[in-house]
């Protein structure tokens, strides 16, 4: 797919002929749709429409201002654009579980993932020497009790610094505080090693051997101030059965937590997830 | 869902301007788009729109007419449209396994499903009991190598008189030729127990446990021509161990078999497939 | 499978010996084994035994006795034996939603299932004509705050009346109390339209819906006083998306609930199940 | 699980008595059985069983022996023993696909898998810099019409030299031939990138996706001289719909191929793995 394109990421309240400007105005300028989508919750509306700029009759940096003046205004619309080949920067908090960290840094660095990953922040030692394998940055913020704020203002320099554009907690075991999440909405993503809402907290494997479970599961969610309740972005599920200790649900646990982080990842690097009122839109 | 709506199902060669062109008409009438779906498929577009009638200003008798002037001749599309209320029509073919026969003869009894039975045809007497409680007239066409062409002119009578819309193959074990298929393109729905393209043709779940598969599928489809190699609407799956022998995988299937084919039916029902190069489109 | 088979289920502490001590048993009275699995749990021993008759050298009537002398007692082990051919007799209390009710009397009808249902017991009058049309008599017990003791003894006494081994909440939408539930432990069946621990109580759908989840599911489960927390026997899910309403959860849910309690049901019936710690063993 | 145990794989005809000489022995030598499964297959008897050593009256050395004269030879048994605490040695032969491999290297770098990894082969340097990333040893070999005959010939020393246990087929896109396969018999695993059998041979993303299918599947299997129709160790399959590409359909693939092949090779370390007339029978 190397056609050059641009995206409109749009919501607002449901009216007649949404659609119909939206796609009126591609084509007055030229553009070919690709893809569209739309969503109608209750009484409000959600779209995604990716165009061919090839005879698109708009510079890049005109499009904004024009859809705004001749669309956007008109129905009240909040839209975010993004255009192909534009690359996210993304930062990676660990703390000293591997899996899902190796399994990042793997598709970043065989080019699955058209992303940069400038910095990996971590409240442990122990994968720095993974992180220079791979070749990146790697900031030890060790956090206590005493020195949390402090420290977390350090990790929002060090983002502001990067320029990140969204966050990954890849099993960081800390609790962000609102100053981070207020200035990062809906782009820190972390991944909860449960069927959410089922086994909020710590130990969910635990929890969920205890329960007797037969199936077990992870959750990708955006990160809110309210711990494992945030916009749930992608779930997966693995079968289990009375055989197998809590020893066996970790394991396979890990390779959920892997597949649906990095599921949730491309949903959001691909630009195709919105949030209305604590649930995800995601486009196909 | 009690609103009066419309629905066109649209195919026609990739062009600037289809979407704008499609919802403008429904807005120009005072349509409110209650979803919306395009897929374009190399140079062929697809789509499915349905909109709220409400205030819409043509009668449900000359929307057609409208559409084809005013925009599908512009763009040579071919279109189908549909009306909320209207029941289809269904023809049941079974011989002698119960399971999908009981299953589709209860959602219709319980109102799940809002269409019309009003013929049931089979080659064996075996369900005929089953039928006589749920209702429904049955109708025993006993099929030999002799007597096919004549049973299926008599089948395809029985279609026409009870202005069949679409057909469903529940276990049916006979192949039917040409003289039906020909006039019920994309209208006749098959159950295969198997994961197509895997095992076509009969025994699949013997030759699936000799070759020591680890998940068993079953497939719907429309039929063609081509013996198991219509195009797929449905498919699921479920996993199978070496301590299963074929009797297992057969129960098992029957499941998939059920669920598999109540999902085909239901996107046929509503109106949410397309065919193209002998693959479906199945909207959401 | 038309082979006389015996099965032993056992539950003991752990010690060493146990399955030689049992097998050896069987062996000496000139039986052999079909089926043997095991499972321990910490220090609690657990196992399933199933043996051809042919040439075993004590009469059924005889076994019980044999066993508890020569092996049971020695190592403090409960146990429960059965023959193949012996049909267990269900009772079905339903409500007013139909779907697992069609599901099951289909089976039972059709001869998917080797079991008796000599009796229906329902709060309501909607689905006695389909009990009816299946043959099979239905108990209209309406059940209020004020009346709800008294009903329970006349269910437990149709119960008792038609010997009962065990039975099935098909979507019953009262609560049971322990006047019913301490008869018959471990032998009460309920489907709940969630997947559990996620989402107990009434109308899960509708909080799924409202969390925003992207998978849903069903759990069937032994009842214990505890509402929706007995020891889980079956689970299965389905994935949803953010373009579905609460009423496609509802239409996706019913079939999920369909499988999940029939694969729990099969379970039981295939004396394939035991209970420790709130858990369930579920053999293959 | 620091418990040193020892586990035996056994095969031979079905006879009465086998579960009891076997658990008799161990009993006898105060083992106790931590884990066991038996399984018959028509007139084919397998059987896995792992007890704890810590009372164990013989020594290590001593068993393999013991057993033959005791219990093997008497019922004709083959068997294989081991004992924990045994590191196998893998093999990777990669090409230049990095999704399996990077998958793999990451598991036996975390410590994830107890195992030596003491080279890598390749007909590309591509995964060169991998590879030494990950301090394995790098052979390049590369592969053309005319030196193949010799390259195995090197394969096969190198794989002697570093007493190579099984070899991984990480998406190694060259066909061996039986002179390797004839020496690690049901040790050479491979993991194909379809649902097989559906889709042998290349491109088998392309082939379903021209097929239409609406789930994709990957499959790891051992390697035999029949291409892609070996034993099957395990599958999984992911949903796929029309509005997916090829490009799609293979990055799915990728997360599947990772995680099928890590299973397979899971259960292979665990020996948890027998092969019968070209099934595996995979214990739990």
């Amino acid at each position: 797919m190397s056609k050059q394109s641009a995206t409109l990421l749009i919501q607002c309240d449901d009216q007649v002929g949404l659609v119909a400007a939206v796609t009126e105005f591609i084509q007055r300028h030229m553009g070919n749709v690709l893809h569209l989508e739309q969503h109608v919750d209750t009484d409000a509306f959600f779209m995604r429409v990716e165009w061919d700029l090839e005879n698109f009759n708009l510079e890049n940096n005109a499009v904004a201002d024009a859809f705004e003046k001749q669309i956007a205004h008109r129905f009240s619309m909040s839209f975010q654009l993004f255009f192909s080949g534009e690359k996210q920067r993304m930062a990676l908090f660990v703390s000293k579980l591997p899996h899902c960290f190796y399994d990042i840094l793997s598709r970043y660095q065989s080019g699955e993932w058209d992303i940069e990953i400038p910095l990996i922040v971590s409240n442990h030692e122990d994968m720095r020497p993974v992180a220079e394998q791979f070749g990146i940055d790697f900031y030890h913020l060790p956090i206590t009790a005493d020195n949390k704020a402090e420290q977390e203002k350090r990790q929002v320099e060090l983002l502001k610094q990067h320029k990140i554009d969204f966050i990954v907690l890849a099993r960081y075991m800390q609790i962000l505080t609102a100053d981070i999440i207020d200035q990062y909405p809906n782009r820190i993503i972390n991944i909860h090693h449960s069927f959410l809402p089922a086994f909020p907290g710590a130990k969910p494997y635990h929890s969920a051997h205890a329960r007797g479970v037969k199936i077990i599961g992870a959750t990708s969610h955006y990160v809110t101030a309210d711990l494992d309740a945030g916009p749930i972005i992608s779930q997966d599920v693995s079968r289990v059965s009375h055989s197998e200790e809590v020893d066996e649900f970790i394991r396979k646990g890990r390779d959920l937590e892997k597949t649906v982080l990095a599921n949730a990842l491309w949903k959001h690097m691909q630009r195709k997830t919105l949030v209305y009122k604590n649930r995800t839109i995601i486009f196909n």
